[in-house]
């Protein structure tokens, strides 16, 4: 599998962990995951992601997974590493590279406040990481450290094996247009940027110059489209399908029940065999699925009346 | 005025303070406000709140505010006195209340962390504050507060004058479910519950039992519809109305940038002669103002259609 | 009075806000705890802090409160100004400063992320002054913002009015380090720099270089014996008399509970009439004042010993 | 290795991770270390903990040192097995406990809020554990989660396997004597409720009901001393001896350096081998060594004199 670099491009959707109703991880549902994944058009997976399900599992199945998810995807594969030492963080990508990852991806410590220990902690995890090339997983909502522009600058020039931010600050529109500046003006390598946030925000960091989403919403043809058209220039058709997508992206945002809806979906899909989230973890109402299922309905005829 | 009780319905839209290019208060734009907010047909307003730019004023200005608003306002108004002892916070009700407003709000302070601590606050809170009926502001959020539904149960139970709920929790719906279970069960008050999140989980809100917003979009006729709609049993109509605007309302979510795009539309039509924050304060950029003058036009075109 | 400058040194005692038993404001008891801090020795008061109970007073009472004690003082004021916009900030700023203030205190609010904008708060701040001199408070502990000795630099570099740094960051002698460091080689001002923490690390920042204490334990003469024995070079000296009140000033830094153990000893030795706090607010129960009599009196031995 | 209950007692001291200067498990030095804790009369270990340098560790090197541990041990040897999910934390308690583990230790997510959370988290461990003795880790500084004592009675009542709290609130004087006042009533089961806070509240956490600490103080017999002491009634004995160390281990208390002056002491005592911090980690400035070394200085002349 190639090695993830700048000219990365597209989706690099957020796989979910499938597991059964007893809590189990469900293999033929992780196959059928890529499998569907990559039929929606996603240029890339990300697994292991410090949100969703992943920190859920034992380090044996963690391996498992990224050992399954790498062999059959054709696509590359990003897999999350974050860890509270140097040491844990090389040992797990030493280990998922050698089976095939294209990338790894590392978000900082809470304990980073400035610029110089945020610039501090990339550049030690640059020389940890050797020559993997890794993602900046920049996620101030969760990790509660903000790294400015200019910061992400010095870091991009000092590390070469840095070559994709996960974009996810919130606000964040300012910070994609000041990282594209210093790039057009040739201050700095032009890396991948790709963007978080459930996708909510997708048309308008694309108008920034983001290169794609990274984020795990049930429908990743959305982000596909959006994506695609942008890249085409069909500004107004991918605001179209954003907007049809938007009110169940919204839903699929609250902390907690929304990725059980998002796995409800993707049930229902039939994509994953069980909705069931591994303990300890959110279940939906009756309410919440009618909810969903409301979103869905009205979704599916928007969608209708815009390919019209 | 009469005062705030538990039937309050509708929409108790948070104002804006508006500021002159210079940074003084404009109190004809005041005025213009209070009128364009009655003709869109809100029930109620809301000022002087926890975020927004009323923590810029002096004292003197703010006391100023709520007594022009007061006078002016054919609507309630409820007044936000938060404020880090029992004494400023009485000092600050006694003093609006007199100038006619209708109830106060008050959030719990940051210190606040398990369930006899919040229960205790709102129970002084209650005493401080003598007959004058109040909202009890449940933004986790900000506050960093969470009050489970049960610690609501015990205020309303033993504190009468606590009549609304400002329900800003995230995810919030399960908790509207409890507590009207509550209420349905006759085990507690039935009291208002009025919504904020920026309006974005509003139908929702309204099919769990809420009974209107609070909160501060600038297309307030967003809110005043969808709660009507929801209150005539016209659940599809009312989706359709937020899902126009719900683009528009979502980019208004962005921290700081959010508020700054709020005046902006304000200004444009014609509500506030400036759209500038106080100091300090964000501005829009022109690929900010770009991005909302699209979902303007697209809001417009898009409300067209389900009204054709 | 003269006005707060570079070369401030000593102890600038936080004063307490002394409250009768039914919660009002005790002016002869801020008479008297003015003249008590000066009869121990400190070379000024600071007043209105962020923690402490200056933020129970109404806007009136702070006002009383301030021109009270910077009537009576015969050494400098440093009044606590900090406020969520320079408006109220700047109001509250002018009028303590007509009354004669030596100067004032501003926090950075905790939306403040990254150096740029903890430089362009101060930025701001010191416009907003005009020709008031200020101290900047460093404190994460409470505001979560850090701000790295760099940044310090810069700030003094382009603000001159800013003439003190409040040192409270935690560990924070390294920064003490840092800052002496740069206006040793001419780089930046030599700034005054007084420190926090309730004293605990007292001794080890003198060793630094700091200039003296800016905190409120409930025995004064132990920061004002630290400082001098330290200026005079008893280092071992200021260390034994530190030693002997360390039991205690820990005791006194437990949250909420502190306070109440500052104003029981406060009360104990004469300066304050009651040593209530008002609502909302901790009280001893039977087993801290039997904590707080046996550190008193093992103090007293020990101090006796080392004076012997 | 009998398993951990409700009646232990003393000091389950924090045990350090040692690292040769180029950042490997020193295996020599954990031999050293363990020897050197029982020599000083520590009555158990506790590894693996959250903060400290276990975090930096691999999983195999974790589950190497706890190994390595537990087999030259002769006291219980608590281990630290938080984990996001419940999945992994049975994991690695399964295996510790098959090790010879006397017991583990659980902190709660910070996603907790609500006493609810609280007690179904702990259900929920309880169940997963089976048979496992474990401790309650409450951490409200770090983990940001408070547990109020009525809840911690909850737990201690529907969950059998709870036999030790690791008790580290801050001010948490007052826990302690509220959980002994429901064990005294015959309410709740008496649980062994060992303290944190690297042992600087310990003779008054003792003389609340306290059993001992758990902490990791670099003269572990300072705990010892105070404890035991404590136990005979030599109350003034032990503040004695307290106030002997309290300035180093105020010093050690310091975030990130204090770890630093730790190992600098532990080294310079013979223990480990090597002061060094695995990556990322403080360094002992020059002036920090001062300082520590002119505390150890005092404290050997002061520990003479009350010696003598």
């Amino acid at each position: 599998m190639p090695l993830l670099n700048e000219a990365a491009k597209g989706v690099y959707v957020i796989a979910v962990t499938p597991f059964s109703d007893a809590g189990e991880v469900d293999w033929a549902s992780v196959d059928r995951m890529v499998d569907f994944y990559e039929e929606k058009g996603v240029t890339g997976l990300t697994i292991l992601g410090q949100l969703g399900e992943a920190p859920k599992l034992t380090s044996e199945e963690s391996r498992e997974i990224a050992r399954r998810v790498i062999a059959r995807a054709n696509v590359p594969v990003v897999v999350g590493v974050t860890a509270p030492g140097l040491a844990p963080m090389r040992e797990l990508a030493d280990s998922v590279m050698e089976m095939g990852a294209a990338g790894v991806m590392v978000a900082p410590p809470w304990t980073t406040k400035t610029d110089d220990q945020a610039y501090a902690f990339y550049l030690s995890v640059g020389e940890a990481l050797g020559q993997t090339p890794w993602v900046l997983q920049d996620y101030p909502l969760t990790t509660n450290v903000t790294i400015a522009p200019k910061v992400i600058d010095r870091i991009i020039r000092d590390v070469p094996t840095c070559v994709m931010l996960k974009h996810e600050d919130w606000p964040g529109l300012a910070k994609i247009t000041a990282l594209r500046a210093s790039s057009d003006k040739g201050e700095t390598r032009r890396i991948s940027i790709l963007c978080g946030n459930g996708g909510l925000f997708l048309p308008e960091e694309m108008g920034r110059g983001a290169d794609g989403a990274m984020t795990g919403f049930c429908f990743p043809e959305m982000m596909v489209g959006v994506v695609e058209n942008y890249g085409k220039g069909e500004i107004e058709r991918a605001h179209d399908l954003f907007d049809a997508y938007l009110p169940l992206a919204r839903y699929e945002q609250q902390q907690g029940i929304g990725l059980a809806a998002r796995k409800y979906v993707l049930a229902k899909r039939g994509v994953i065999a069980s909705a069931a989230l591994r303990k300890p973890g959110a279940a939906l109402s009756p309410g919440d699925i009618a909810d969903v299922e409301r979103l869905l309905a009205r979704q599916s005829k928007r969608l209708a009346e815009i390919s019209a």
